[in-house]
């Protein structure tokens, strides 16, 4: 262990001009004595003494100090207001027992297994399974009195392809109570969308059936030659191709057809930052791919209507040429392979390491996924669409938060291609719970985080990620609250620690040895960490921060203006992402009002006023409305963030006669999509127009989008502009979507990955008057301070008994990343053939491989 | 030390249901071994195993580990460019001896000692003695080529007040070179003043000599049995007096005048949240008080003209009366003392501590105040005005920064009483640095941060406190990168690790056992945070935090809309703050330009569209300008942060070719000010008009604003649109000016104090195309991950040798707060003969203080 660093020399160590109270100051013995307890054995450890004045920290200035064991780092257990989750995901056991209960020749579903090779478009079968919440009201009356009895009736929520159906749809149905028995029954889920069914030209690119007819239709075969002279590679369908094709969405306006740009990159790690510049327009509507057609190519801004007529221009010399790719094969530049300098000056040490030496403050029970921490509690919900969720958010024994829940998150693109120029993610159908993925202990969260897991479901199988979430409490390292002052009882402090809770989910895919790797396999800035960050006042700040590659252009200059030249022939294209988070306040009860809060500067003259400064004087005034009608409740923040939004319940008040209430305040980076009116994302997306939006709460608005948004930007499933039709939104239960945001400007530095201290943006949740003052000076992690009686003496403190514990830590545990755990549609573990099986498994069907 | 906290017990530890790898999941005993290495002595130690799984975090899995003392947690000596800083303070002794030399008859300055109790108005004193920044140029040619003969000429900057004068005026002057010799002249100071000299009715309220007046002239004496009545409270100028009163400024438009309200609340701590609604207006003009008179008395929006009219309308019974005030005894909500409630849950243990196991990283020369970290490297300057300045700041060998200092700080207030719709601060006059406080170690800075000291000089003396800086290293616990790839050298992560360099000023004053406490007596928000954020990948975040005490004003109905209640009798009223800091920088040398970039929609036809999503698309498009002209250089940040600013050198490239630069960030709560054209705040500081300006670098205007600044809107001293005359700002050395501030709508939960996690403004200084990728990749505090080769395997990876380690840590010495140390004129420490004579040197001019 020892021999993992080199100690810092003596000699190296800095002089301290410092000198610390006169009664240690020159005679101190740095030394520590330690007592192993148990064994009963003990140790003299001494440093020689070598510094005129004395060290500020960490040093010991006492003698025969016992350092024993530290506190076990493991968590006590929590006690949850109710002993269920009623937003549990479905166990792998539960999906298995509805796949089986779909399969019954009574459901006449003509079911065809999701994992079988040779599945086709023209097939029926399961796309997806998942747990279908609850309705609130149900819920609460299980919190309230939370009896077997009580329970809310479990249904999942099944998504079928209906390929083989005489006008193919794709259909959700609602199949329940669970556990399957005699009640289990299915209807149709309707009352969540704002269109009867979902149009089979909505969906993505799924199964290896998709993907060879695309192979035959680019015809990248007879372009073997070409490629090779052009862009230095080929794609023929082989293993080692050194071409590889992705597509980007949305496939569709409207359901009408089904089309895509299929871009060209090289074959290399982080292939995302290697396009060549080479484009083909596909049709793939319906479920016949023998119809299916290539439409276009286009090539440095020439457009051809075949390969054939491609080639001819090839061949007769007229083609203008690309300027050529210099970086041929250096592809070291898109990986995270350290570049090879020496380290920074003291980089080989390892940095500071949080540790909670008296034990964690945090208490979790994993049963029920429940955490609660210094008066916050909340349950955990993962699903496939947006991974992490909490619910019924209480602090100090009151419910503040039902549901708090990422909805969606668009990325729009602009360029001068093909490809940026029609580029519109809506990651709900990627899934951002589907591709959540393991942490990294000791990267990702910190080494003492308590990491849980998540398992999600596909036509695949199932997924469990074990380090799907982390939980760590977090010294921010700056005082909550502090104040010096002279009179007793004003100077102290409360120490700013944070509990957090975090995932990180990575959209965006790779394939492994692959030839062709369509739709979604390009993604900027694909590691998206969301955070949940609880205060000890009461605030939240929900923050997401993302990392990850870009989706890079080809750069010549005709892209100049929709982003910036990254490498040779790389560019970062330019794009906005906006993230919507469901927010369903229940601000002291659920009967709530949306206040609106201005502030704008006046000119007033006053009794009292002289000559000296003028008759009038010009100042703020705040103006405070309620905004009464959900239609005047799609908002953006005010200019200069001069006033802002809260939910407050008109008929509580604190003990001062203010309405209490919680605010929406902006963090970093509080902005609104960019772009409005483009037909990509026409109304499939119409919250990202807005900073904020507050409606009713409505059992069959639960989500602002669903996962076919993507694909219907004209006739979306979910219109969220429809969820405000003129209701009252006066003491009504509220939701308020928010948005998070960033314009990315891509520089140089996003290579190889984006950076998260700048592309993070945030939001508070914050207390306003809904407390009688600040709450958080409950806290016993703070001191207070009193003034000397006698100069020259040090001033007295109180530190509610709340010291520093030095003892010694557990010993961290050596590195190790297993990976996920794959199962097949019969809930077995599946057996790995292969490692790629593995990540097949892992990545399932948002990951499409195929070698012919 | 273990009996400080109760350590969990066995069964309250919750059960993990998740398991780690197979190969140790359920054969894992939970054992350390200590082998005490120098001693030779080993224990072991072990737990019972109890856990179905393996708990994640922190616990051993294996045997025979040693576990040694921690590397020492001294800082390393750091290689300051040059071996002396050329923006140090002066020390004490260069003070005394400048003031000796000032006193010599040559200098015909005729002064009096600024500590003599009868000092008067109409003396010449000493008021302010600091070091005078040499100019740039001449410390480039020092840095470059450091040898004491290249060393620039020290000077001092001496602000003399001379009230003999036939004409009192305020001047400043250059005294150098330093030290005092033969060389030594002096001159007057006024290139970087927009007036020739200083207003005698500019200045604050200093000494003494100018409260007994006032005492005089207010009458509260006559008014004792009717405040008593009103107030519950007399002002006698005697030691037990129940009431004490504040005044507010800018006491001056012009210079022409010098007046003030004065409030009067109780005398408890906390008093600045016990207004009583009781104002006087005193005009203080001129050096001769028996001139100075009460103009106006106000209670309850009445207004009198004098004592005996107030006391005839009293006694007539026709007066207005407010309100009573319920809370005539409690100020415990005033207090930071904590409420007698049952602590938290799981409060009573410490939170998460965090340790350089291995030995700090950053490195420190105490001698010069250098500090670097990781590619860091920058000098401290600390100053009376606005106390702790970065400079020289260089990342990588590349100078960055050439001044980094916060600048001028106001806070504008509104009301419907003449107290609050008066107030404008600025706190520059008051001194960030004179009024800077020692940190509370684990509460302000974790407990291994690192503290500098710094010096202030006034006209009583010096004062050094020991922790006015600290630097620490900061796990942000979020990693900069990361990438979950299944390519080699896509998945990865490299650690969030921050520098932190932090001071905290409290200006904002209380008076001990006081009568009368005159002008910024009180202060919202006044413990000014001040945080300098460093990255691995070249940003830094500037972050300024708040907290401390409301302005609070005497709640009653016709308050409404300039803030809120949040006490029976008292409101938090509405307030801006905007912060100015300056930053030199220097990008890829002095030669710089503003590059304006802006993000609109667009609607573009292209070659390649096919009907189906119409002929046209709409997108963004980047449009980038220089700014040419300074006068188009005051900006604000573009309507949904659409673009920003850059400082970019347009003759050095990135290797892709595109200009270098470093973009302004906005960060949290980036607002400026909210009104214009307030006589209080006229043209003192223009600059908080706007998000940010950038002027031509000159030595002529070195700051934004001056002490002075305070007292003279309409006339001030430093006019910062003046910096802005139409001068070229293409490929010059350019100064960037940017804010931060808060609008701040008190709230309950602002008492006691504001809460710094929402009450913080902050900005990012971040490379843009200034490197040609992420350079930290460069760190080796990450970690490469590589795909299993046999499926089932863990994954590999490259930690870069950089391993936890796990180690026994220095003991936290006890907390203790030894309070600043006070010399006299004379450069000797002042002995305190009381207590409160050592506070007094602690606030020093700014703290005044009398008892009749």
């Amino acid at each position: 262990m020892a021999g993992e660093y080199r100690p810092l020399k003596t000699d190296d160590v800095a002089e301290f001009d410092q000198t610390r109270p006169a009664k240690n100051s020159r005679t101190l013995v740095l030394s520590i004595f330690f007592l192993v307890t148990t064994a009963g054995l003990s140790a003299f450890y001494a440093l020689p003494p070598y510094l005129r004045g004395v060290p500020a920290p960490i040093l010991a200035d006492d003698y025969n100090e016992s350092l024993k064991q530290c506190a076990s780092s493991l968590p006590s257990l929590a006690s949850p207001p109710a002993p269920l989750n009623p937003w549990a995901s479905l166990t792998v056991a539960e999906t298995v027992a509805i796949t089986e209960w779909l399969n019954v020749p009574e459901r006449a579903l003509n079911l065809t297994p999701g994992d079988r090779g040779s599945l086709a478009l023209s097939d029926n079968f399961v796309f997806h399974i998942g747990a279908f919440r609850p309705a609130k009201k149900d819920v609460l009356a299980y919190l309230e009195d939370p009896t077997p009895q009580s329970l809310p009736e479990r249904h999942a929520r099944v998504t079928v392809h209906h390929g083989a159906a005489a006008e193919p749809v794709v259909r959700d149905y609602l199949v329940g109570p669970l556990p399957v028995g005699e009640e289990t029954k299915m209807r149709e889920l309707t009352e969540i969308y704002h269109h009867d069914h979902i149009p089979f030209n909505a969906r993505g690119i799924t199964s290896w059936g998709e993907l060879l007819p695309i192979l035959d239709v680019v015809g990248m075969s007879d372009l073997a030659e070409v490629t090779q002279d052009l862009f230095g590679g080929v794609a023929l369908g082989l293993q080692n191709d050194t071409l590889v094709a992705g597509a980007v969405g949305p496939l569709s306006f409207d359901g009408s057809f089904r089309r895509t740009w299929i871009n060209w990159r090289r074959n290399v790690p982080g292939m995302y930052l290697h396009p060549v510049g080479f484009f083909m327009y596909v049709d793939m509507s319906g479920t016949d791919p023998s119809q299916w057609k290539l439409l276009k190519i286009v090539y440095n801004h020439q457009v051809f209507s075949s390969v054939d007529e491609f080639l001819a221009v090839y061949h007769n010399g007229t083609l203008r040429r690309l300027p050529a790719r210099p970086d041929n094969i250096d592809y070291g530049w898109t990986t995270r392979t350290r570049p090879d300098v020496p380290p920074r000056d003291l980089d080989y040490l390892p940095g500071p390491r949080s540790v909670s030496f008296a034990g964690l403050r945090f208490r979790v029970d994993f049963k029920t996924q429940y955490v609660s921490w210094m008066g916050w509690g909340m349950y955990f919900g993962f699903d496939r669409d947006m991974g992490l969720s909490l619910w019924d958010v209480r602090f100090r024994g009151e419910r503040l938060i039902y549901e708090l829940a990422p909805q969606e998150a668009i990325a729009q693109y602009a360029g001068n291609d093909p490809m940026q120029s029609t580029t519109a993610w809506l990651d709900r159908y990627f899934g951002m719970g589907g591709n959540v993925r393991d942490m990294l202990p000791g990267y990702d969260c910190p080494h003492e985080a308590v990491f849980l897991p998540a398992t999600t479901h596909s036509f695949l199988g199932s997924i469990t990620r074990q380090r799907a979430i982390c939980v760590f409490e977090h010294d921010t390292a700056r005082p909550l609250t502090r104040h010096m002052g002279f009179q007793h009882g004003e100077f102290g402090a409360v120490k700013g620690y944070v509990l957090v809770v975090r995932s990180i989910s990575t959209v965006g895919n790779y394939d492994y040895l692959v030839s062709v790797s369509l739709f979604k396999s390009q993604w900027i800035a694909d590691d998206q960490q969301f955070d949940y960050i609880f205060h000890l006042d009461g605030t939240i700040e929900v923050r997401l921060s993302a990392s990850g590659y870009l989706q890079g252009g080809f750069w010549e200059p005709s892209q100049e203006g929709y982003g910036t030249a990254i490498h040779d022939t790389t560019m970062g294209s330019l794009h906005d992402h906006v993230i919507n988070y469901k927010v369903d306040l229940d601000v002291a009860g659920s009967a709530n009002s949306l206040l609106f809060t201005s502030t704008a500067q006046e000119e007033v003259e006053q009794p009292w006023f002289e000559d000296d400064w003028g008759n009038t004087a010009i100042q703020q005034k705040i103006t405070r409305t309620y905004i009464e009608n959900e239609d005047d409740a799609m908002l953006r923040f005010p200019t200069n963030f001069q006033g802002g939004y809260a939910l407050v319940n008109r008929e509580e008040k604190n003990i001062w006669g203010v309405p209490r209430g919680y605010a929406i305040h902006a963090g970093y980076s509080p902005v609104h999509n960019t772009v409005v009116g483009s037909k990509r994302l026409l109304n499939n997306a119409n919250w990202a127009r807005y900073n904020l939006a507050v409606s009713k709460r409505k059992e069959t608005e639960p989500t602002s989008s669903s996962m076919w948004n993507q694909n219907l930007p004209g006739a979306p499933m979910v219109d969220f502009h429809k969820f405000f039709d003129g209701e009252n939104i006066t003491q009504e239960d509220l939701v308020a979507w928010i948005n998070v945001g960033t314009h990315h400007l891509p520089q140089a530095e996003d290579a190889p990955n984006t950076r998260t201290n700048t592309a993070a943006s945030s939001f508070f949740l914050t207390p306003l008057n809904y407390f009688d003052s600040d709450i958080a000076m409950e806290s016993t992690n703070a001191i207070l301070l009193s003034p000397p009686t006698r100069p020259g003496e040090a001033w007295g403190f109180e530190d509610y008994g709340v010291k520093v514990v030095n003892c010694v830590p557990g010993v961290v545990p050596e590195f190790e990343y297993p990976g996920e755990r794959v199962y097949g549609l019969d809930g077995k573990p599946a057996p790995p053939g292969s490692a790629e099986e593995v990540w097949k498994g892992a990545e399932m069907f948002h990951r499409i491989k195929t070698e012919l």
